[in-house]
């Protein structure tokens, strides 16, 4: 990924934290928010005067969650900040600060670092971030955890848990998109280990999808867009895990069921054309695929009618009594249990991240 | 280390944070700090009026931090949360929040991760800190991220930039037994994997430089005797590196220099006695062995003495001019540079944390 292989170790771990800071130029210097930024014990910022304070903390593993051979760094570091962006975008929060402990193994070069560092500056300054300390340490394999504080006002915070019954279904964006990266990739790393490095792959007609699974991006525009439409949903989630997986939450944690029109959901054509090449069912992507960092909401039908009708979100779904289920129509008519209760069948997707169910 | 094996799949990863949050009861319940704790997106906070917020991020990684055969998982946790705490008092903060990352390798059970959160449980009590949140995903080795996030005034708070020329460096607690527990740990590895599992040690006259490694205390006490003392020092920093690299922060920082008299240095007779028995200097323990968790800090002759004469502290030297250095002194008047002036000597002790110096 870059010529020169500076060892980490010729800088030293103080060395290597102003060097990497110099990436995020500006960041920790202090200012209206961050009174003192990374190079003391930590970091001291300023919230604001009577909003609430959202935290979440995510990491990347590498061989967990990415392969180093496929993914630059720079878009390494734009997921490793996007996914907490997520996060707090699905709080209808905004993100203030952020710090983020490396632990770096011997063959990562200070310039990959750098690189990985641009990525963060990039997505921090997309997402009005400010990074503000951090750890590193040595490691057996890259490892990136992120905790990003955002901040709203009480009334505008929006959980998983406040779902009713009549309430419609939404999801912003397409689906599926990055699990069909994800299939494109593996494909490309087999031919890779079975023709030798002289095999050149042509990534160019997925772009798309292997973007979206390797640079995602978060949804906070749509926080943006919900403020101007004057809407609240009653319960949202980020899509990191899968439509399924989420719709449980929702429902598990508001009480209700639900049922989702399987013809209503939001694909991109490469996305059904990755599905079709490998003679898989593209509803499948969206419920079990994951990591598409869209925002699923429910919301009072007048309100989810008004953000569809601007053409910022497909309504796919109605939540239901609970006694219903979790649970799709498929466009003949077949019901397809979401919430475990048809016995599995899908397992084998997994959900990324979890530790080897 | 527990006789019961359960695989942390047979729980799967949203059952594990229910089964591990359990352990650390009640912490994320809704309160008057914490709004909404995990189980959603992210978790939700009220920061206290008129108080700065102050955020600090430490990993602590298997097979580079510590050894999981000598470590008991409970310590582990006791160990990770005041580490971090330990940063927050080194900035007269009060801790507040706490959110961690863990990594999962398959040879760790579900009974050694409700260990781990025993410990985590009992130190976030120790230091009124409230887990909120985390995230957790499969690693090869073990790794956890905190972050936790305190509180002051911001007159309160002590960075490491302000000390001044004539004011007096001054330690709490004592030095090097971190140092001379981890000698004593790696003593009886190197016999275990000499004589097998067989061998028992004996480890108890070793015990409080074994626990000084193995389950710090963050001086989170001190905040408070500052407080009652009405004494804020000019700069403060904890010992987690070891003195020398802390002198020197606080040096480069203000820009001064130091003079440390070394007879002052304050030892535990058992960290004296295993210097001894390893034929080492017990006072390179505290310049260079790290992990101590006591704080160093500069203040006016006067609260240096106050702070001194109430038991609090031992007064080791004094700031300089930056031209000085950053030096020690020792009883047969040998000034020893500790700013690698003297062409290093001391590099083979290593800083622990530091990505393979």
């Amino acid at each position: 990924m870059s010529e020169k292989f500076t060892p980490v170790s010729t800088v030293g771990e103080f060395g290597l934290i102003d060097r990497l800071m110099a990436r995020v130029k500006g960041d920790d210097e202090p200012s209206e928010l961050v009174v003192c930024g990374s190079g003391d014990d930590a970091a001291v910022y300023r919230a604001t005067e009577g909003r609430l304070q959202v935290i979440t903390t995510d990491a990347l593993i590498e061989g967990v969650h990415f392969d180093r051979r496929f993914t630059p760094m720079s878009y390494l570091g734009i997921k490793v900040i996007a996914a907490s962006v997520s996060d707090i975008a699905a709080m209808n929060a905004r993100p203030r600060v952020a710090t983020i402990a490396l632990g770096i193994p011997r063959n990562v070069s200070l310039e990959m670092l750098e690189s990985l560092y641009d990525g963060i500056a990039l997505a921090c300054k997309t997402y009005g971030v400010q990074l503000v300390g951090g750890d590193t340490t040595s490691s057996r394999a890259l490892s990136m955890s992120v905790t990003i504080i955002g901040e709203a006002a009480a009334e505008d915070l929006v959980f998983r848990r406040g779902a009713n019954v009549g309430d419609l279904l939404c999801v912003t964006g397409d689906l599926g998109a990055s699990y069909a990266g994800l299939q494109i990739l593996a494909e490309q790393r087999k031919a890779l280990e079975e023709l030798g490095e002289e095999y050149e792959p042509d990534l160019e007609p997925h772009r798309y999808v292997i973007d979206r699974h390797l640079k995602p991006e978060a949804r906070l525009d749509f926080v943006d867009i919900l403020e101007e439409l004057r809407v609240r949903p009653s319960a949202m989630i980020d899509i990191s895990d899968g439509l399924a997986s989420e719709l449980n939450h929702i429902c598990t944690q508001s009480g209700v069921g639900a049922t989702v029109q399987v013809s209503n959901l939001p694909f991109d054509p490469v996305t059904r054309a990755v599905a079709d090449q490998f003679m898989q069912d593209v509803d499948m992507y969206a419920f079990f695929g994951g990591e598409d960092y869209e925002l699923l909401f429910a919301a009072h039908p007048d309100d989810a009618q008004k953000v569809a009708h601007a053409g910022h979100c497909v309504i796919i779904g109605r939540v239901e009594e609970k006694s219903v289920g979790v649970r799709a129509l498929s466009a003949d008519g077949q019901i397809i249990p979401l919430d475990g209760s048809g016995g599995g069948g899908f397992d084998h997707f997994g959900g990324d991240g979890a530790p080897d169910p």
